[in-house]
């Protein structure tokens, strides 16, 4: 028989934990995390449960948790973290003994049973807190027995003792009688970027790149790109990523659309990384030298904008590792070096990295690119593909990065089963994308934003992108402008993080025949967008994302990833959910409630049906919607119209 | 940060396993347990995982995982333990080269690529194979190396290799490449009563009681009880639970119906244990001696029956303990000893014991007593509300009486919330009562007996009694005599375990006013029934009773617990589920469904409609009524017509 000792009252389940303590739940600074615990006794008598909290600088603090719906033993705490490193928690739980005797002689007073006895059994009580009490409440005690021993009637008694303080004296300083307390849990918390964002892509080759007349292309770099800055910085995001920025190959160089045979003038994938130029550790000629790099970073950080590179570790046929370290390949039984594919598929522009062939070799060689880049200011990096490498390299080098810079957030972008990207997220991954490019209706959408918002928030951070060079799904080619709009206010409101990839804001739907993917995909060629132009002519969504990160910025339970809340409607295509911060919590109540119509060529009139006692209210109140400043007398039942072709959402602030 | 090292190849999920490992799962000989895993890789290239399993006996054997349902990564294993002991088991996981190997050959030879290349590698492998193998198989490794060298076109060769049984070779003795291995984790197979038999009660002092025409009663006694055996024999129980037989209080003795003054010829309830005549270590004197109870053990053990005995950690105040050791009871403020209460009730004729004055003193005493019984011949206690007294004494307990006799079996009778009920499972209680006297309804029976048979399963092991002295459902006072026959077959048939209170039989289905007991309850009184009268004028359930446990003995997948299934039906109150066992697993398949009209006053007419698959069947199959004997023809839809006034129930056999 295996058994742990169950101890004196038990504590059987404790949350926030990542199966069992193996790893650390994850949080990040200015995120509300929910303490519970499963913890009960036997009989009758009271129990009472504390959060013992250790903060990253070694405070050790002890709140009360407060009983959660009846019949399930819970005790729940909600607290907001501020604080970046490790948390420390345990749950403790004791014997009540001012509750219970309190509870007994209220009953028995009244049904005029004991009365004597409980008062005396009241004195004992007093004497044992007494004793045990500091110098500084003594005296407090000293007044409390005072009055127990005028021997006053038992009832007038009690009600003197109470009034006295006996009950806020007890909680203030509890005997602890029994006390049980449970294992230690871990919660690493991040910088707030690790959790909660907005994100911009875009490829720098494309940002100022020229075509003359004749079709010569000119293309962009980390000079030109540097005007491009503002553009992102106006619309309101936190963090820009760019693409692989390394030399490209031009064995087998896709062409434009994914052909096989491109032409010398085609700039290729960035993705096939490494030429004779260099590899992960270079930047591509036409980008420009180390020094621009320097500068658009710095340039970007001035503006309050934090650069994510791409860490694809792949390499073309033509990256120096192929010769300096070609046993981190595969060789194969004929000799040659095994290119990636997926049979009958061949990907013969890369090379795949055998991370079984030398381990510590890959892990040195990678370490060193990635402080590399992480000195010229980079700390966010986007990793290609990272469930087509092995987990194990990939928990070893975020801790050991981590070691290096605690700032360093990686974004996994897995697009894979769920075991794998939770896995992902629990060996240290900060973020990954997610399902939600794919998740459209509103069934769809409320039972995969509950998963993200709950099941999975201790150790998978979703960064709900709308698009990416890779995805345009069907909603999107199919919806027309509504839907575009559509899916920004859902990500950005409903997602701590969101993402968008340049020319989104300019509708562009069209998709290669066949694909969920961009014609002319921005991949294997470069993109002449005039964003302001379109600006001008009423042709771009950035004015609404500037509004969405504005909204955002002004509200912070947006910025929030556990507190979303699905509200019923009777619509099938109108969602509600709502995302609040309690004042008790924080300091400050906010409460945003969005309700959109997810149909992008309808409109939808229906009934709003609100869980006011989630979002702590209750009656009548009022309610301004962010987008139109608005305002509306709300209460549980509410009507609502939605015209997808007009405004498909209204994103309401409770006004309180 | 706190994390565990992943290993090569994740092992993110282990089952059966309580707790993270905390506590050892619940087994029982011949159960069926599935051993689970969520397990996966990187990339494309094959995984191979198998379960190594330690029995108690120290035999360690592999046995080969296959995948579960697409997308969960969820390897899976049923497998039957039939030794009682500890099982330890780990899951593996490697690199399987051959199945990667053999689908991109497979692939790549009908595209026509690296045709040579593929059969290269392919004796690259064999030689790593052949260089692994032990000198019995390495003929064989040999002979298939010789059809490499014969350097004939790829395709033959792949053919001749395959036909000369590379796969079938690989497979026998993988090699195992990066083999990750998960932690050990404890399956406690306790023997089989532990998990399934079926149980009935009686009050020894009912059993030959005699009323004289004067109204003077003879209490029954371990003599006179010894004719009933036959009764509860015959009707196929394996186990008998007596209620307290020990000296029962004079001081606030509770009278017929629970009245508090009894009158001296009232024999009071057995619960209120102990007087001047001794304690929990003493036979009632109305009872007989040590020697009349120990004969009467011995004569139901040779009719396969065991005995249970009560464990009632409580004392009237005439009890031994109230004198020699006060400390096991709570003294109160005025020196008094308290009485059991629940403000403002008070249970004046019970002391409560304080497992905090004295834990070692009392743990002594109760192992004492406990051994005592053991020492009877006694291997099996019903725990008188354990959920009252302290959790950790339990545990302490359970363990140290294992340790002296690792067949006794602890059965719960904890009526509380799930939280209490479920730990005491995993502290050690082999069996619990069940909520499922208060589930009747075909919603309510199919969540909960599922819940039963497989969230809760690893820890809490449900026995379904349909009545006991203290629950007479409104189900049962209702509901009729077609209600006592529908009950008793859905708890034969889908709880492994099962338990009827003598006097169900005989359909006594009234309560006291306002209260979900019996009227004149024999907690209080003798009962004077006679069981052959009633068989004679079909006034009694016994042969419907009989008949039950016939089937479940004929019938090993209806004594499994983990293996129920629900089916759909179209009708509200037609509940159907299946018992399986796979010809796999056990060697010979079993299968029951049974179909019930849950609504006693009713004849319902409705569609079944079998998961085939669930059951290993297809098309169409004929199965056989237990009940009456009929053959039908059934496949996936079948039309049933079920009158609750006549015969409620199909219980099918599949006939194969």
């Amino acid at each position: 028989m295996t058994q742990e000792n169950i101890g004196r009252f038990p504590i059987t389940s404790v949350w926030p934990q990542v199966d069992g303590g193996k790893y650390s739940a994850k949080a990040f600074v200015s995120e509300v995390i929910q303490f519970g615990a499963v913890a009960f006794r036997e009989g009758h008598d009271a129990l009472a449960v504390e959060l013992v909290l250790t903060t990253p600088k070694g405070n050790v603090s002890r709140h009360p948790m407060h009983p959660g719906a009846p019949g399930l033993d819970q005790w729940l705490l909600d607290l907001q973290l501020n604080e970046q490193g490790i948390y420390l928690f345990q749950i403790a739980a004791y014997d009540d003994e001012y509750e219970t005797w309190h509870h007994n002689t209220e009953v028995k007073l009244a049904a005029g049973i004991d009365q004597d006895l409980m008062i005396l059994e009241g004195k004992r009580l007093a004497e044992r807190f007494a004793k045990n009490a500091d110098a500084k409440a003594k005296k407090g005690w000293t007044a409390l027995l005072d009055i127990f021993d005028k021997n006053q009637e038992p009832i007038s008694t009690y009600e003197n003792i109470l009034a006295a303080g006996f009950g806020e004296m007890a909680k203030a300083n509890p005997l602890r009688n029994l006390e049980t307390v449970s294992a230690q849990y871990a919660i690493d918390c991040e910088r707030t970027l690790a959790g909660s964002g907005s994100w911009y892509e875009f490829f720098p080759r494309s940002e100022g790149a020229k075509k003359d007349k004749d079709g010569n292309v000119t293309s962009g770099n980390f000079k030109t790109a540097l005007k491009s800055l503002d553009r992102v910085v106006e619309m309101g995001f936190d963090v820009l990523y760019l693409p692989p920025i390394h030399p490209i190959g031009t064995a087998f160089k896709k062409g434009k659309n994914n052909t096989l045979n491109a032409g010398l003038d085609e700039p290729g994938s960035p993705w096939a990384i490494g030429n004779t130029a260099g590899g992960h550790d270079t930047i591509h000629p036409d980008l420009g030298t180390e020094k621009d790099f320097r500068a658009f970073v710095l340039k970007a950080n001035k503006l309050g904008l934090e650069i994510a590179m791409d860490l694809a570790l792949q390499a073309s046929p033509d990256h120096p590792w192929v010769q300096s370290h070609p046993e981190f390949f595969t060789t194969r039984a004929d000799g040659s070096i095994a290119y990636a594919e997926n049979p009958p598929k061949k990907y013969q522009d890369i090379y795949p990295v055998n991370f079984d062939n030398d381990p510590q070799g890959i892990f040195d060689e990678v370490l060193r690119v990635t402080k590399k880049w992480i000195s010229f200011g980079v700390k966010i990096f986007r990793v290609d593909n990272p469930h087509t490498k092995t987990v194990s390299f990939w928990q070893q080098l975020i801790a050991e990065v981590r070691k290096i810079e605690p700032d360093v957030i990686f974004l996994a972008e897995a697009f894979t089963r769920p075991a794998m990207m939770h896995t992902l997220g629990k060996i240290g991954f900060q973020q990954s994308y997610t399902y939600f490019t794919w998740r459209n209706t509103k069934a769809e959408l409320e039972s995969y934003l509950s998963e993200l918002a709950s099941q999975s928030a201790d150790f998978f951070r979703p960064n709900l992108w709308v698009n990416t060079p890779d995805i345009l799904t069907q909603y999107l080619q199919f919806g027309g402008r509504p839907a575009f709009n559509i899916r920004a206010i859902i990500a950005a409101t409903a997602g701590s993080s969101w993402g968008m990839y340049a020319g989104y804001e300019l509708y562009e739907s069209v998709a290669r025949a066949g694909a969920e993917e961009n014609i002319d995909s921005e991949k294997y060629e470069y993109k002449f967008r005039d964003f302001e132009a379109c600006v001008k002519s009423g042709n771009s969504l950035a004015p609404r994302v500037t509004q969405l990160n504005e909204i955002r910025k002004a509200h912070p339970a947006l910025r929030q990833l556990r507190n979303l809340k699905i509200h019923k409607t009777n619509d099938e295509s109108i969602l509600c959910f709502s995302k609040h911060l309690a004042a008790k919590t924080t300091g400050k109540a906010n409460t945003v409630i969005v309700v959109v119509n997810t149909d992008p060529a309808s409109v939808r009139e229906t009934t709003v049906h609100l869980d006011l006692a989630a979002l702590e209210l209750s009656g009548s109140f009022k309610v301004k919607d962010l987008l139109t400043g608005k305002i509306y007398e709300w209460s549980q039942d509410n009507y609502v119209r939605l015209d997808s072709f007009t405004e498909p959402a209204h994103i309401f602030e409770v006004i309180r």
